[in-house]
C-alpha cells in the first residue's frame, strides 16, 4: 500500500506569504514599487505622508496611497485633498475589526488601486506596533514612524516591529524641549534591536527633516524590484 | 431517527468568555476588583499608575498590578519600585507575540498573583487600541488612556476600544500648548461612539489631575462585585 505523508502547512502565516508573493507579482508587472508603513496609533504617518506629497518627491514618481483602517475614512479624506490617488480599506468585517492589513485584505482592494498610473504606493497600515509586522503584504520597503510623545522603550518593547523595518522615522521632535525624553536612549534602543538600521528624525507639524522622507520614498520609487 | 442538530460555537470569543468569567469567580472569592486598563503603545498608562501608586489611594485599598507586555519587564520594573506586588505576564510566546492579553493568558498568571494580599488589581494591558477591547478577561472595570498627542480622531478610528471603557482619561494635557489639537473636537468625537461616557483629563507627567484617577480607582476596589 502506497503511503504518503502530508505535513499541515503552518497555515495563517503560509498562507498570507503566497498571497504575499502573488501581490507583488502584480505590483512588479505594473513597475510599481510599495511602501508599508506602519506606526502606533497617532505617531503621525498620514501628516508626515500630507508634508510630503504637499511638497513633492524627486524625480516626480507618481504616488497613490492604500489607507488601512478599522474604520472610517478620515485619512483617506485628507490624503484626496492632495488630489492624490487614494484607496480606502477597512478591516472592521472581520472578527470585530482587524488590527492589521494581510496580504489578502491588501489583495482584495487592488482592483480599486490605479496601478497603471502610478510608480509608488505607499500602503498606510493600521496603527498598531504588534501584528502588522508579522505580515508581509507585496511590499518592496518597510518603515515605521515612532513619536517621541511615545517613550524611549519602544523598540524594546515591540522589538519585531522596530526589527522589520529598514527604516524608523522618529517624528514630533518639535515636542522635545516639553518632553522627559532621551533621544539618545531611544536610539540606544533602537541600536539594540535592530543594529545599524537607518533612521531619521523629524518634525511632520513644523516640517524639519521631512526632505529626508521625501527623499527616501523618492529613492524606493526608483529602485529594481527585489527578487521575490 | 432521533436527530440533534449541535451549532458549533463562536469558537475563540466564546472560550474567551468562559474563561473570563472563571477568573472572575476568582478575583470575587478573594474579594479583589480589577479594573482592565488600555491604551495605544507610549499613551502613559505606567507614568499614571506610578503616580497614583506614589501618592496613594483613598481608603488605602492594597493594590498589586498585573502587567502585560509582548517582551520584557520594564513597566513591571518601574511598578515593583515602588513597592506594589506586581506580576510580569509576557504574551511573545504565541504567533510573533500576541498583541492583546485574554482570559487565558491571565488565568495563567493568577497563580503568580497574590490575591489574599490585594484588595484591588490593576492589570495594565499590551498598548494597542484594536484587540484588547475585544477580549474579557474576567474585570470588574474597564478603563484607557488616550494621549492628546496622539489627536482628535482616535474615538472614530478605534470605536470599538472607546467603547468598551466606562472611563476615559486625557492624559498629556501638559502638552496641549505646543500640539494643534482641540481638546473640544476630541469630546466631541468621543460623545459620538461612546455618549455620556465618564472621562478626565489629567497630566501623569506633572501630577495634574492625577487624584481624580486615585478617586476613581479607590471607588472600583470599593465597589461590590457586580453581577457574573
Amino acid at each position: 500500500m502506497h503511503r504518503t505523508k502530508v505535513t499541515v502547512a503552518e497555515g495563517v502565516l503560509d498562507a498570507n506569504e503566497t498571497i504575499a508573493l502573488a501581490n507583488r507579482a502584480d505590483f512588479d508587472r505594473a513597475g510599481v514599487r510599495v511602501v508599508n508603513l506602519m506606526s502606533a496609533p497617532g505617531a503621525g504617518k498620514t501628516t508626515l505622508l500630507e508634508r510630503v506629497l504637499e511638497e513633492g518627491l524627486g524625480g516626480a514618481p507618481r504616488v497613490g496611497v492604500l489607507e488601512g483602517d478599522v474604520q472610517g475614512s478620515i485619512d483617506a479624506e485628507r490624503i484626496a485633498a492632495l488630489h492624490v490617488p487614494v484607496t480606502q480599506l477597512n478591516t472592521d468585517p472581520g472578527f470585530g475589526g482587524e488590527c492589521h492589513l494581510d496580504a489578502n485584505m491588501v489583495r482584495s482592494a487592488l482592483p480599486a488601486v490605479p496601478l497603471e498610473e502610478i510608480d509608488l504606493l505607499v500602503i498606510e497600515n493600521v496603527g498598531n506596533l504588534v501584528c502588522p509586522a508579522e505580515f508581509r503584504v507585496g511590499e518592496d520597503a518597510r518603515a515605521m514612524v515612532c513619536s517621541v510623545a511615545e517613550g524611549e522603550d519602544k523598540p524594546l518593547k515591540y522589538p519585531l516591529m522596530f526589527r522589520s523595518c529598514e527604516l524608523v522615522v522618529v517624528n514630533k521632535i518639535d515636542l522635545l524641549p516639553h518632553l522627559d525624553f532621551s533621544l539618545e536612549d531611544l536610539l540606544g534602543n533602537l541600536e539594540r534591536v535592530n543594529p545599524g538600521v537607518a533612521h531619521m528624525l523629524l518634525s511632520a507639524r513644523t516640517g524639519e527633516g521631512v526632505d529626508a522622507f521625501a527623499d527616501w520614498l523618492a529613492a524606493v520609487a526608483a529602485r529594481e524590484p527585489a527578487p521575490l
